[in-house]
């Protein structure tokens, strides 16, 4: 799998305008998505001559990390790892050096081109983003682990009378965490958000001690951490029987989420997925209030490309993963936000988040 | 507090050799030390004329966030923040900028350098962590409660018989945050370690489904998220009674990390702190086996300036607050570590972990 992926690395920078012989990875999400390491310090030179040619280093807490995770390649121990293969990449037939322009500092860069010498540093962002945005079927598995650890959390919490008037926010959101974890989870995501009555209308609320009262819209947004990869999830449900006004919103927010779904086909401009989900809150007057991007793809990152906004660029393919998570937010008064997860597929998207998206009173 | 600290902030700015009508901060972790503000897209000009000539941005999802924790810094609302800031720094009395170039990266300063039009770019790496090495009164206190949740944590855990035979790595890292959530923590600081028998071996191993067996060594380094702020600290347990070199690895180990902890004094060198405590494993002959320095720096990051090693620069300054945690990994075999996390004062240090180290057979 690390070993094709690695080619597959190697076919982009064949094909690459800049020509170098070898590209310096440095991003350590990079380095986990091309080895499998798992370790805080790594860099990667990646040979276009194959692995034979390429090598690995990290520092001495990890060896017997890099010995178990990395077997396949050489391996250097050094706790200055960027600047080891910099500055030895000469001697391994490396006239031409890319590096992850979008991921070293300006500093890092400079330290590098000092232990470079006389190996030319030339800029090549993105190119494992490129390919860590389309999943294999392996990924596509573990990712469905981790959106059915949130899913079978929610459900586990509504079924233990988890959302009640009194409990706090942050009682809520750990008790999210803890039964994410009991599903398969090693951690939470990101910091789960649990957003009740006026709070639900900030976007990216933090649990504070505040109380679920009954009446309130309580929006969690949240995802579980398995073996690497992120779900991503927002449900809002009432506590106690919806106003019609609670209902309106939610009615609003759905349509936009089943209209940015249905846009999810290979092909399609991330721009006019997000246009599609934007026109339905446009249409009801609510567009200033829908204040974020429609998604994002998610895989070892929680944020990773392609991003689905007015102003991302470029297209879908078969085997994304993204979210599709409109939200509505009436300032002082309470916001809906729905998100799923989705694989992209050569006809319907395959939903990974499988909670219902029907309004739940709880 | 945030005041007088970018207060601070415009003292070694003007101190600085290179001479700025501002710094663009972009480090979302400076940011939260210089504004409070705790959302995931941020950049602050930091202006020397003071903060009326200061701005903030950040994007539409937190514009509440922004009114309520920046309220006293005119704030711009736009995705791209660092770009927006330096496109209109030359319309705020802004020549020449000063930029993070240990946290900008080489195509995000291209992308900056652009925006700026005849604004200069100058490099000014590490400003704002200089300043956050050192702590306040405030910051103390919290790192003090998230270390007090990291004690409370294993002392319930050992209380509740937590650690026996049979229970998986897996299951004691997440029982132990589990308990540290209970005792205020809003988060793991950090991927928990518990480590069994050979596994302790391994300085950061990720804790897996492997079984404690009586006789084990317990490696668990763990800490705890309280507003921001980390703890760190680490106890190497043995189930059951003790075998000799158990216990011959952990009193060397204890000794190396007393040694560490009387260097602590204000004006020693980094590097002399970690001579210290490396010295006494040198002296009966393990020195090949510590792999790692001596400390580091923790507060708003679980790994910041000063770092305790070989190879650090600079001398300790009262109010920083470090780690002292020596280890000794005998592979394949098993491994000590001992960690406390500790505040640099005038005379002794001050422990902030306060678990026995003496060795604990459960």
């Amino acid at each position: 799998m690390f070993e094709s992926r690695r080619s597959a690395l190697r076919g982009l920078l064949r094909a690459a305008e800049v020509e170098v012989d070898a590209l310096l990875v440095t991003d350590l999400v990079n380095i986990r998505y091309l080895t499998g390491f798992t370790g805080s310090n790594a860099a990667l030179l990646v040979h276009v001559g194959g692995d034979a040619a390429s090598r690995f280093c990290t520092d001495g807490r990890y060896r017997a990390h890099a010995a178990a995770q990395v077997p396949e390649l050489e391996t250097v121990i050094d706790r200055a790892s960027a600047m080891a293969l910099a500055g030895s990449a000469g001697g391994w037939q490396v006239g031409r050096l890319g590096f992850e322009s979008d991921a070293v500092t300006v500093d890092a860069h400079a330290a590098m081109a000092d232990a470079a010498g006389a190996v030319e540093l030339h800029r090549m962002p993105g190119l494992v983003q490129r390919l860590r945005a389309v999943k294999d079927d392996a990924e596509i598995a573990v990712l469905l682990a981790a959106c059915a650890a949130a899913d079978a959390a929610l459900a586990d919490l509504l079924a233990a009378g988890g959302l009640r008037p009194g409990r706090t926010e942050r009682e809520v959101a750990l008790d999210l965490e803890i039964r994410m974890r009991e599903h398969g989870a090693t951690g939470p995501a990101f910091e789960t958000i649990v957003a009740a009555g006026a709070h639900s209308a900030v976007p990216h609320h933090s649990p504070t001690g505040a109380e679920l009262r009954t009446g309130d819209l309580v929006k969690m947004d949240f995802g579980a951490l398995v073996d690497g990869y992120h779900s991503d999830m927002t449900r809002t449900v009432v506590l106690g029987p919806a106003a019609a006004w609670q209902r309106e919103l939610h009615e609003l927010v759905a349509a936009a989420q089943a209209a940015g779904r249905a846009a999810l086909r290979p092909g399609t401009a991330v721009s006019d997925v997000d246009g599609a989900a934007r026109r339905v809150v446009e249409q009801a007057g609510r567009g200033a209030e829908f204040v974020h991007g429609l998604g994002h793809g998610v895989g070892l990152q929680i944020h990773e490309a392609p991003a689905l906004a007015r102003t991302g660029t470029g297209a879908l393919a078969a085997g994304m993963v993204v979210t599709v998570e409109p939200g509505v937010y009436l300032e002082g008064q309470g916001g809906v936000r729905i998100e799923d997860t989705l694989v992209v597929r050569d006809g319907e998207p395959s939903l990974l988040t499988r909670t219902t998206r029907e309004l739940v009173e709880v």
